[in-house]
């Protein structure tokens, strides 16, 4: 049984619990922090597409199609639907020499309610720009583009392009991905289990170069610096990851997951973090993805005092009532 | 540690699971099926909305204002903020010489959102009555004005009507309220921490009547007839609890509360349940009283089909392929 890694107070008590595990891995595979179980495999869903985003970068892919940091980044995002990504991930999409039509991750109104709302207001309805996963899947289509691959079909498991991202995953992780271990992700992706150690030690290594062939390391850097340059590319308004890379800069590099996943990269020490909590609670997984970094960095000033914000948020109600808290357990003390 | 009393899966693996405590209880006070522990205190938040509506019948206030069962029903509700639920709640407050400035729940969209996109299409923003509690504090000033009570501030815990409102909770459930157990909700008003055991026990009565004075008695099977035979104002559109009273009507008096709590009367039975997903999980809280409801009632036909939906709901991606299914684990079998 994984230890309780958040409370949700109100009232001074405990309303709710998390239960979760956690590794913080450094680049030669040491384990520098565990909670829980971190051997067992779990689906880490949206939190490694900076890893599935290595192959358009390394082949060269990105810079022969005049890839901008934005859209790099993009390629890394679970973003809001905001009129910034999508119009980031359409300049992707016509870089490749293709349009909206192309993209098989489906459609939904964009995560972000106000950005929602303002569509509807104009009489619009989404279109697949709007899916969260639009600007990865627009990375994944200029990827099989630029390798000469028809993209169609790009999202199953035996596609040329969905080949080499899992290969990168693999390698990055290592951890062998087959069908014994595949899931199909909310956008049609596969998904594949892996332990939250090969999960942390590849972030680890994202963050470092450590033990990566050259054009790997290369790329794992451009993609971090794209990333961390751009925060409001790979969340959106409000949103955990932007708000951390806001404050923390390149020193975090860090990306959430569905169903409670948090993985991130602390260059400066070299560290990799993952995170999956049990009932596959978000509200759970950023808080102790924020525990963890404020351990660590420990950040200060402005920083600091953002990061102890998303370490221990406020819950307010709808009069603005300050009603409880989530906060970081005891085993991460 | 309460033990695992829902799952969901991806690929075939369990991806996470929700730990959670179950009370099913007997109306002289008898354990029919527990699991975890049930005796210590949580908050049902909106769980018990029907229990907090008891004065508005039992004083005669509902019947002196010609309320209608949609208007009690809504006021046992959390609802999405729909035209037919801002409609309803309007005419609670008509009823009580009130409009909508007397609301002290707080404002925000509607919580269904081509609800929140309609309104925003036709450039309006949201009032009170949107708030999904706007139901109950309307009841709550029908209560107020029909007692000769100036309304203003009874959500506080010292108001007149909120004294008559707790203390049928505290009689219902058989716990003392008062400042040592008192959290405060998402719409301002006191929740107090109470045991499953004893809310249980409260909804066992609720549905049977038992050892209750005549007139709250009475009270009781009033608004179980206005809720179940209007299910739409209870929540809503493609909710929890619209669904499963559309398809076992009176069989079955049911609601879920935030953080993962769900309570109901089985009144044939005379049983009373009450779930607490440690987590917070609303989607666990569903799965387990949808499975427990089929176990204890057995329905068949197209209602079988409806709770079984529900108690083992298909997870389906944007290209709607099916993906995975939340079951209710060992300990429920």
């Amino acid at each position: 049984m994984d230890p309780i890694l958040v409370e949700v107070t109100r009232g001074g008590r405990v309303e709710s619990a998390h239960h979760g595990a956690a590794a913080v891995i450094d680049a030669s595979g040491k384990v520098v922090f565990s909670a829980g179980d971190i051997d067992t495999a779990i689906f880490p869903r949206s939190a490694v597409k900076s890893m599935q985003a290595l192959p358009m970068v390394e082949t060269g892919a990105a810079a022969r199609l005049g890839l901008t940091d934005a859209e790099i980044a993009l390629a890394c995002s679970s973003h809001n639907g905001e009129e910034i990504h999508t119009a980031v991930a359409a300049s992707m999409l016509a870089k490749a020499g293709r349009d909206v039509s192309c993209l098989e991750c489906g459609t939904h109104w964009p995560s972000h309610d106000a950005s929602a709302r303002k569509l509807a207001a104009a009489g619009l309805t989404p279109s697949a720009l709007h899916n969260n996963c639009s600007g990865k899947h627009s990375g994944f289509i200029c990827l099989s583009c630029d390798q000469g691959h028809d993209p169609k079909g790009y999202i199953g498991p035996d596609h040329p392009a969905m080949r080499m991202i899992t290969a990168a995953l693999s390698e990055m992780t290592g951890t062998v991905l087959d069908e014994r271990n595949r899931g199909t992700d909310g956008c049609s992706i596969p998904t594949f289990a892996i332990p939250l150690r090969g999960i942390a030690h590849g972030f680890a290594r994202y963050g470092t170069g450590n033990g990566m062939a050259p054009d790997r390391a290369a790329a794992a850097a451009k993609i971090r610096a794209a990333v961390t340059a751009n925060p409001m590319m790979v969340a959106g308004t409000k949103r955990f990851d932007t708000l951390m890379m806001q404050a923390m800069g390149a020193r975090v590099f860090c990306k959430g997951g569905a169903e409670g996943v948090f993985c991130a990269s602390l260059p400066e020490l070299g560290y990799g973090i993952a995170v999956k909590c049990d009932d596959g609670a978000g509200r759970a997984a950023q808080v102790v993805g924020a525990a963890l970094i404020e351990r660590f960095l420990r950040p200060e000033g402005e920083a600091g005092q953002a990061v102890a914000r998303l370490a221990r948020p406020a819950l307010e109600n709808w009069n603005k009532i300050h009603v409880g808290d989530l906060r970081p357990a005891a085993a991460l003390a």
